[in-house]
């Protein structure tokens, strides 16, 4: 017995329609195929493939995972994870956010972003595979050439193939400056490339969801310069393709060995040698970073959603059992007197972790959601001035997305673990699984610590802080829109005076950090949980907000949520502000 | 290829003997055995036993773990786990602090809390076996009948047989009082009783260890008033004992299944069925759970012992892969031009990332030991004053300890684990067990939760806070004395306004508490935290004065850990401070 998982579809839409106010952005961007109805149906539908499809074979996904027979070097997904996909596929749900003219439904990547949710939280081993093939999609979308987006993107887009992100090597995981991977001109005069070179850590680097798999290898060409400015980016098939998106033979990679894991069981990981096999540029050379960096964006934000996702499973199942486990009375008296027991739900401390649990998991989605958005505005707005905004306000979301969500689903598997006691340590009850399989989200495309340099370092300091300045007005915005809502003050004023607090140590950190770049490595993941719990305090006033707006009573639960996130949550800041300040000693 | 592991006896002299000043203590205590070239002897024995014995077998006994034979209900364990433990009752490490009269070595409890913090970090899941025959120890040695001593008590200090709690029914986990299982006088007359009933989440209900297992098994009488009032103590071998201590029959209990777990794959977690089983009174009638709390509160610093060995492990690991592993370049320059990159260590996030590590690892070795050597004087000291003063500081320690040390070990190991990058996540480098084996730590003997409300409910508010007393007063006691030592301001300062704070948030608190009794169920877990990082606090500003007085200079490893726990833990109170004010919102 594996746990539960219902599709929080009302807090999806709550979230994106009624919160973020989604819908008249997507008619404002031509999101011809985005009506309401349209979209309502899409996600009926993706909660009910989750449900049928998904959530049954996520605990043999765990507990047989993925195997490889070495004589071949091929690699057995778990018993109905080919199924599933196929499934996946005739669904159309491969290409529901790609171009139509490459085959897709042209729906937003922000709606994407709500399926993908309900997709990792019903199984993350088996959503893994979509999250890089979603990624090779973004770079040979925004990088490929023409004869390469038909032979290779559109059979992606379809399902028919999938893709693959072929970054790190032995010796050079977050420094890819140190990668050897070769590319090496082909004999034949065909423009093609011999790669050669070991990966490891590849996702999907190998399985038996599609007969032809395309990798994304990062590698450096003969007269590349060293370190990063040396890395060119090629398309290694598995099998080869001819210009006429033809499939051919074998090309000459392999995968060597598959890594036992903590978690993601059903998500094959690879060790993969690439010896001479043919590959094709993407982009110019030496710039592979560039176009890699397309991927990685869009691959954050998509960890940030596993890391949603998992969050939201595991509240719901502690949820449920601290309503049904009956153990010991309430302090204040027996809630539930002719019970041999209390449900667990009344005790203080169990309650505390509930409520974690829910804060965490509601106001993520929110911010998640509303940085997809931005993707969709970069994609889609005729409007330079709005693109570039939403560009800098991106590039700043996305780090905090990335590391808090996975932190925070980390913490909230944890604490549903923990509502379970020592049932939630034994296999059966599938708890430990979601806390097994959210350890890596924090890992996987850059370490917390790496956001954390990355927002504090480049989005903050070298950027000058464009894209927090962004998020600022729209704080700032609210925070002057709800000034007359008397109701509101318990929430715009907190998130005031945190903001503002904010903004002043972010200020003194620049100070310092340009007399001592150590100062950015002390104080980058301790500002990026700053800003993340800021960011949740906005978006948790504004669900207030609007449930205020629409009549709610004060046992509402989006009040409660947000009530209890200004408690206990928003709190975390105190400590930090302590860390970050000046005068602290260095470690 | 697991993790590795260095017994860290400079620490241990350091906390036990240089800090907590244990020696004189054992002395006055009339601990015969206990002078120093012997002590040291037993931690350089131990030291080896763990390193060459436990720590080979712990990888096998993760990955083996242990087996049901269903036919017969006998459980194998890991290949090397009964060698291990021959080799550990040849050592006579079983009776290491057991009365001599019982063929014990008559050391100190202090003395063997740091030898269980090595076999724990060597080897959790086999070291937990040994967990609760000490458990069985202290039960039997302080209420058995002298026949039960020489029966059944003797045995299992000589490690001839071992010892089990059998407390949680699938109904009754933390709420005792609705357990069922019921005890009937025997119809033989021998004074024996019946036993029927089932048991879960037994740690060692049944392996291949020894050849008698002895359960402390919790049941009803049949006039046994409901609840907790109505529950007694037997003792009930898996094979009958005569009152002759000659092992006879089997007795009527038998193993149903064992647990899958998340980790400590090597320690069986049994349901034990018990069908009328030859069961022997200990203690009163309806008194069992008197008898029971000495073993949960010697259980309960055992965990905490568990987490404090997990800790160290991890941090041993991470400290060595951070100085190994080379990826990118330090912010202020290279610090080794030669090499392709500079190791991790440079980098902040990961600097502070061990920081914590060593901080919390270092801080709960001198809390824990300093908890246990209020065991010796409980049992050892003529005086009565200081016995009672000793129980009482026991009793607040106690919760504290299990709880912080455990949760702290989840942080810590999630921490060393991080440090590895993705690394970490994959089974060979045995990061991750650590991390699987440190989570059940917070869960059994109690969970967190519990442990917090036993703090605040029970010994600050029931008891008037008489052990936090004893606690306050000695850190006022240190702070008077290190008054005029204006080198140990820097830690005397903060620790003073840190204690002060918690002082007036306990009143606050109790005041609160007196009209509203649901308010200890809102700040138990927060103050348990609170109580936690001050005691902590003191102990590193101990440690600084003691490594002060010896003369040490800046960059002594004992001064840095106190400036870094002062500066980046500490800190936390902030937060835990805000949560514990009367205004805030209840979840």
């Amino acid at each position: 017995m594996a746990t539960s998982y219902k599709p929080p579809l009302d807090a999806i839409r709550f979230a994106l329609f009624d919160v973020i106010g989604a819908e008249p952005v997507y008619a404002r961007l031509g999101f011809a195929n985005a009506t309401r109805d349209v979209m309502d149906a899409v996600l009926d539908e993706a909660a009910r493939f989750t449900e049928t499809v998904l959530v049954p074979i996520s605990d043999v996904g765990d507990q047989i995972g993925c195997s490889l027979d070495k004589s071949t070097g091929e690699v057995t997904t778990p018993p109905g994870f080919r199924a599933a996909h196929d499934t996946f596929v005739d669904g159309g749900w491969s290409g529901l956010t790609a171009p139509e003219a490459l085959g897709g439904q042209d729906m937003p990547e922000s709606l994407g972003a709500a399926v993908k949710e309900m997709l990792d939280a019903a199984n993350l081993g088996w959503a893994n595979y979509t999250l890089l093939s979603h990624g090779a999609i973004e770079a040979l979308k925004h990088h490929g050439e023409d004869w390469q987006k038909t032979a290779f993107l559109a059979p992606i887009i379809e399902g028919k193939w999938m893709g693959t992100m072929c970054l790190t090597e032995p010796q050079a995981g977050t420094d890819l400056g140190l990668l050897r991977t070769r590319a090496e001109p082909s004999a034949s005069g065909d423009g093609s490339y011999a790669i050669s070179g070991t990966k490891i850590f590849i996702t999907g680097g190998e399985h038996d969801l599609t007969p032809n798999i395309v990798h994304l290898v990062l590698a450096r060409l003969p007269d590349a310069p060293a370190g990063t400015k040396g890395i060119s980016l090629f398309i290694v098939p598995k099998f080869k393709v001819g210009k006429d998106g033809v499939m051919g033979e074998r090309n000459g990679l392999r995968c060597a060995s598959i890594e036992h894991k903590m978690g993601i069981h059903g998500s094959s990981t690879c060790v993969m040698n690439f010896e001479g096999a043919q590959g094709w540029l993407i982009g110019q050379p030496n710039k592979g970073l560039n176009a890699m960096f397309t991927m990685m964006n869009t691959a954050r934000l998509a960890v940030g959603l596993q890391g949603l996702g998992l969050m939201d499973r595991a509240t719901q199942n502690a949820e449920r059992y601290a309503n049904e486990r009956l153990q010991g009375r309430s302090l204040s008296g027996a809630k539930f007197p002719d019970k041999p027991a209390d449900p667990i739900i009344v005790h203080g401390p169990v309650r505390q972790l509930l409520s974690t649990c829910r804060t965490l998991t509601a106001g993520s989605r929110m911010l998640v959601l509303h940085a997809a958005l931005q993707v969709d505005i970069i994609e889609r707005s005729k409007d330079d001035a709005e693109r570039a905004n939403a560009e800098s306000l991106l590039g700043f979301l996305t780090p905090i997305v990335k590391a808090c969500l996975t932190e925070w689903s980390v913490e909230v598997t944890y604490d549903a673990l923990q509502v379970f006691g020592g049932a939630g340590y034994i296999r059966e009850t599938g708890m430990e699984q979601l806390a097994r399989d959210a350890r890596i989200t924090t890992i996987y495309e850059g370490t917390t610590q790496v956001q954390a340099m990355d927002l504090l370092g480049r989005k903050i300091l070298q950027l000058q802080g464009v894209g927090m300045r962004q998020f600022l007005g729209l704080v700032q915005k609210f925070c002057e829109e709800q000034a007359v809502n008397v109701d509101m003050h318990g929430y715009v004023l907190p998130l005031a005076e945190a903001t503002k607090r904010w903004g002043e140590l972010t200020m003194d950190i620049a100070r310092r950090a340009a007399g001592n770049p150590d100062v950015v490595g002390e104080c980058a993941v301790d500002f990026l949980f700053y800003s993340g719990y800021v960011a949740l305090a906005y978006w948790h006033a504004r669900a207030a907000a609007t449930a205020t707006a629409a009549g709610a009573k004060a046992d509402n639960p989006h009040l409660r949520d947000a009530a209890d996130y200004f408690a206990r949550i928003l709190p975390r800041t105190a400590t930090l502000a302590v860390l970050l300040k000046p005068d602290r000693a260095t470690v």
